[in-house]
Order: C-alpha cells, then sequence, then structure tokens
C-alpha cells in the first residue's frame, strides 16, 4: 500500500517512537523535573516581544485580503526587499528582492533547491557529521547521498576526502555552519578552500558545482565569532535560512533562499525554485510570518542565555574528564563517548535519566549530540546525572 | 543546470507571466478600475473577524514557546481532536486525532499523500475538467496522469469512461468537488456509483485503489445543496480540505488531510503521510494557525455575497444568449465559448477588458472559467462588457 520509498522511513520511525515512549515512561517514573532531555534541537528561549507586537499591528492596520492572502509564489515583494536590504547592510552584498524565495522554513528551501537541480543519480556531497534527515531530501529528487568522513580533531571539513571524491557526478555540496550536531564554525579560509577546489573541479568538469550553505543557526555565534556569507567567496553559492532559531518560530515555518546573480543561469534558476516551491504544495511561505519578519528584521534572540548554557556544561563535563571540540555556535555539544558504542553509552546516560541523540544518527558513532537548548535551572540540576555518568567510566 | 524534469514548467512560466503583464498593461492603458480581472480564484471576502480576534487571544494567554514552537508532524492534539470532533458532528462520521494530519494548505496534502502512495508509473486518474496542477503534484512522484473526457451536458463524471480507463497500474482517484472550473458537486449517487465501480476494480486486481477527495470548495455550496462525505460510500477513501476559501486563508497555508480506521493498513499510511509531511520540507502546518483553526471551527465565510454574484452573472451571461451549466458550488463560471478556440475567445474578451483563463487550461478546451470570486461593483460595471462580448457573437 506504501510507496517502496517510503517503506524504510516507516520502519525507522517506530525507533524514533520507541525512544519517544522510553522517554515519557522515564517521566511518569521520576517526574518530569528529573528527567533531562537533552535530545531535541527546539529553541527554549520564547521569540522576542517583537514579534507579537509586530502580529498584532499587522492584524489591526492592514487589509485581511493582504495578510491572510495569496501573494507571488516567491513571497511578499517589500518583505523580499527588506531581507535583501539587511543582508546587503550586514555582508556588503548586493542583492535585491529578486535574489530572495521566501520558504516554509529551511527544510522547504532545501526541498526546493533539490527538486530545481538534482537528475537522477545527480550526487551530493555532505560532511559527516551531518542532520541525517538531508537524506531524506536529497533521495526524494532521486539523488545520491556522498559522505566525506569526520575530522574528528575539529571538526572541520575533510578537504583532503572532499577533493577525492569530487566526481563528474557532483551535482551540488551540502555545508551547515555553525554545525548540527558539532556547533563549529567554519572558518573563512574553509570556505575559500572549499570555493577553490569546486572552482578547479568545475573547470575540470566543465559544468557548474552548487555550494548549498544551510543557515538556521547563522545567528547563534559565541565569544564573537563571524560566520562567513559564501555567495561572496563562490558564485554558484545558494544560501538557505530560516527564523526558526533566531526568532525562536520553529513551528510557524518560515524562512528563505538567496539565489545570487553571479549564479550561473541565475533567472531559470530563481523561477525554478519560485516554481518549485507552488509545486511541492508549499505555494507560498506563511502570509502574515512574511509580514512579521518584515518589521522585526533586527530582532535577535537572547544569544547569552544559550551561551551561559554552552559555557556551564562544555566546562562541567570537560572537568568531569569527558573529552569534546568547544562548541562555536548553534546549541549543541558533541562529545566524545568513552566507549566506541555511542549507543551502549546513551542506553547507560538513561540510567542516569540523561536522554542524548547518538553520534550514529549523525553518521559519526563514538560520539554523542547534547543538545542545551533548556532552561538554566534544568541545566544545573542535570550534572550531578552527568558526573555520575563521567563515574561510571572515569575515576573523578 | 536546471533538473531535466523542471525544464518544462520553466518555459511554460513564461507563457503566464506574458498574461500577467498583459494584464498589468491594460490596466495601465484603462485604468485599474475599468480592468475586469476574472483569472483568479482569491477570496474576495475578508477571513472572519473572529479569525483575527483568535490571533490576540492566542498570543496574549498561550505560551509564546507552544503558539511557535514544534510539535508532533501531524499537528497539535488538541487541534486535530477539536477537528474530528467538528467532521463527526456534521456527517456523522467516527473520527479521532489520529484520522487527522495538519498540513500548509490542501495542496501540500495532495503532495504528501501522493509521496506516501505512489510507485513509478502508477496512474491517478482525473475527470477533465479539472485543474492541471495536480499534473505537477502527481508526475512529481512519478505517477501517470490518466485523463477522463469531459462530460459536457452536466459536468458529473463520465462514469463509462472511467470504468474503461482502469487498469491494474490504478493506484488513486483523484476528484474535486465543488469542481474548479465548474462549480459543479457531485452527487450522493454518483458518489455511490464511483464507489461501486471501485470496489468491484479493486476485487478484480486484487489491490487497494485509493479515491482521493481534494475539498478545498466543501463549504461553498449554494441552493442548499451538500457536498457528500467520501468516507462514509468508500473505505479506501483520502480526504484533502484546506481554509483557504472556507476562512478566506490561502496565504496562511492551513488545511488537513483525514485517513479513515477504515482504510487498508490505515496506521502505516497515516506514518507515512506524517513522514512525508516531515520530509517534503513542510515539517508540520503553521503553528499559530492551527491554534487558530481551533478557535474559529465554527467560523463560517459570507457565502451569500458570493452567492449573490453567482445569480447575477449566470443570469446577465446567460440573458445575452452564453450557455453554461448553473453552477451549485465553488466561485467559478464554466461558460461554453461561442467559437471553439477558447484561447481566441480569450483574446476577443481582452479588447472589452475581461480577463477569463481558457478552458484548455482546465484539460477541457471550447470553454472559459470565470471566477466570480471579485466585488459585486466590479462584477456589476462588468456585465456591459460581457454584452458586447455577446454581440460579437450573438444578435441580441
Amino acid at each position: 500500500m506504501i510507496a517502496d520509498k517510503m517503506k524504510d522511513c516507516v520502519k525507522n520511525n517506530s525507533v524514533i517512537r520507541q525512544m519517544f515512549e522510553e522517554g515519557k515512561k522515564l517521566e511518569e517514573l521520576y517526574g518530569k523535573e528529573n528527567v533531562y532531555d537533552f535530545s531535541l534541537g527546539n529553541p527554549s528561549i520564547p521569540a522576542p516581544k517583537k514579534v507579537n507586537e509586530a502580529i498584532k499591528e499587522i492584524i489591526d492596520t492592514e487589509d485581511s485580503l493582504v495578510v491572510h492572502g495569496y501573494m507571488n509564489n516567491a513571497g511578499f515583494e517589500d518583505v523580499r526587499e527588506a531581507i535583501s536590504n539587511s543582508i546587503n547592510k550586514r555582508f556588503s552584498t548586493n542583492f535585491n528582492k529578486n535574489n530572495i524565495i521566501m520558504t516554509v522554513g529551511a527544510a522547504s528551501g532545501l526541498n526546493i533547491i533539490f527538486k530545481s537541480i538534482l537528475n537522477p543519480s545527480d550526487e551530493v556531497i555532505v560532511f559527516a557529521p551531518y542532520f541525517m534527515e538531508y537524506n531524506n531530501y536529497i533521495k526524494g529528487y532521486d539523488g545520491n547521498v556522498v559522505v566525506i568522513s569526520p575530522n574528528t580533531q575539529n571538526f572541520a571539513p575533510n578537504l583532503d576526502e572532499f577533493k577525492q571524491k569530487i566526481t563528474e557526478k557532483t551535482k551540488a555540496v551540502l555545508i551547515n555552519t555553525p554545525n548540527n550536531p558539532t556547533g563549529v564554525i567554519y572558518s573563512e579560509e574553509t570556505i575559500k578552500q572549499i570555493s577553490k577546489i569546486l572552482e578547479d573541479k568545475q573547470k575540470e568538469y566543465n559544468h557548474e558545482i552548487f555550494l548549498i550553505s544551510d543557515e538556521p543557526y547563522r545567528e547563534l555565534a559565541y565569544d564573537g565569532e563571524t560566520v562567513p556569507y559564501i555567495t561572496k567567496y563562490y558564485n554558484n553559492a545558494f544560501v538557505v535560512y530560516s527564523y526558526s532559531k533566531s526568532l525562536s518560530l520553529p513551528g510557524e515555518r518560515i524562512g528563505y533562499v538567496v539565489v545570487p546573480n553571479e549564479m550561473e543561469d541565475s533567472n531559470n534558476i530563481i523561477t525554478a525554485i519560485t516554481i518549485a516551491n507552488r509545486i511541492i504544495g508549499c505555494v507560498n511561505a506563511p502570509s502574515l510570518m512574511q509580514k512579521v519578519i518584515m518589521k522585526c528584521i533586527d530582532e535577535k534572540t537572547d544569544l547569552e542565555t544559550y551561551d551561559t548554557n554552552r559555557k556551564l556544561l562544555y566546562n562541567a563535563l570537560t572537568s568531569y574528564g569527558f573529552e569534546c571540540v568547544k562548541p562555536q555556535g548553534a546549541f549543541y555539544i558533541f562529545l566524545k563517548t568513552p566507549i566506541s558504542d555511542d549507543k551502549e553509552f546513551c542506553a547507560q546516560a538513561k540510567k542516569f535519566n540523561l536522554l542524548l541523540v547518538p553520534g550514529s544518527s549523525f553518521a559519526c558513532s563514538g560520539y554523542v549530540r547534547i543538545a542545551y537548548c533548556v532552561s538554566e535551572e534544568m541545566l544545573k540540576k542535570s550534572l550531578e546525572a552527568f558526573k555520575k555518568l563521567a563515574k561510571v567510566y572515569f575515576k573523578i
């Protein structure tokens, strides 16, 4: 009854449900306040006040037929204009409204790009560890995923292997910085190196290779770190953005794709992406939220709260003997497990009511992801549990 | 650079853009108030007041992290519960929250169904005239569209041809009632006949054939007409609903899919559809709007205004000599063109500043679609232009 392509997804789903139900069971047994759920990448900071103010202002003052109505499939022109101006101001770029396509979050942004560019058997390169939901997006348009193995020294991309794995079939390279699950930010030098490699390979194979940057965590960078804007380093580059984390609006499904004029055949690509937005069923990004974004263009999330959690957790975990690369962005710590079996380690952690995600779910076993987008109070309470977990493996 | 599958879409797009630009040119030449645009199926009635009141109430009283946050990919449980209760009350069905999956409008509802059930070369049957965007949804998952030719006598489905065209490969049948573009509502007798034919063919081929009902116009039924609820007549039936027309929220992208327990393998189908919602990039239906729907569950659009337009236009057009089947629902009149070339007729109409859509865009040449979701004032003003158009062909 179910499409063949979907059968594995449906089968795997029961595993996720099982994890979820085990978590629920723990909560029932020990009380919700005594279970430390670090498994979800869901913002713990509410949307800025200005968001709800903007909603009220819009519905009180603007024409309901416009606010809740259809517009061009790429989004309201004034919203796209405001976003392009904001990007230009922040990153010294030169975009206009035509370069911005509003999307139902970053996930649909990636889908409409892949739908627009992939032919069957085209290859898309990703760097492990990575958000494995990308596989579903790429396979949805019959593309093949090519995984570059993790560079566990600092989780910068493994560029030697990257160079070797680019083939005639490589259509795109997908990066995610600040990274889920490592929290690492790719340096300007790294972006330059990736760009140089791709420039050379484009010449070698005599066709374009796209660089796609998935950037839901762009605004979550700590210690004054900056995230290079890739269109300044490489012409055939897409930026995929979401307000899920930057404005804590994950459920509202609002984001955009940037297609620069410098991209080869950019006009047709923009048309293709806009049509794909329509025919995958999104039609357009939610209308009221588009207008909210325009009014909240300079709003920021409360970065300091995440940063406090980051420091607290990093310092505690390393003091207990755990090893990890210090995260520079996002809200994840990717911890090396003291035993090679990360699933076994997660099972052990659960005995102390700690819910973590095994690194093998990000194509990098021997690690676990800890999502510290939780309340500071919960995080502080959890440290005792992490300490007990450490004692299983280390003498402390 | 562009995926092969997308190339035709991009090429055709220039034709649509051309039409749009010609319309703009007319407006510049004659003034917007003197151009009668009947080409768009966009509600002309604002959302009920309760919608904006509900928005304010929700953001004033509910937790921002919940209102704007992630939830189960199928949607908020209380919203789905409320919708299932409302359907049960209105149509004497027996659904619960598990039978409802919230979607980014009806378009994504159809996409996630096709993604969940279609294997390459599976056939989906549609009845002409029909909304040809369906082709993109079906082909997106490598399905083939099988078109049943129009029954121009009353635009009920041509059941003899239907019976003949069902094959081993038929995976689904897609109906749309009240219909875009004809405004016709399929009678209970018709639904019973379709169901009987499908029951027999399921036995003959020994596999399930799904009946999918696309129902964005369900609430737009005039003269006390009712729209049969298909799950009561056929077990393997999906209902795809949208609030675009019923609450005038087309830009907000909010709707749902109903999967009844009576469907074969319903649990796995529900899981597949929920996963498809996630992996096509929607993730979930916009969160605030889900909550708005719950508070507006018994709200209705101002049907009378559309009905006034329907009667005015139908009476005027037939009095001028035009022929058409009287529409019972939606907000369209499907007019027989006095000449066989419907594109030529549209070009002629444009000379009187009337913008219509040729029936060939709905797989039914020799007709034009007139979308009367316009202001009554504009409609009244336009009648003189329709009269002039009639005089080209008829002695009146």
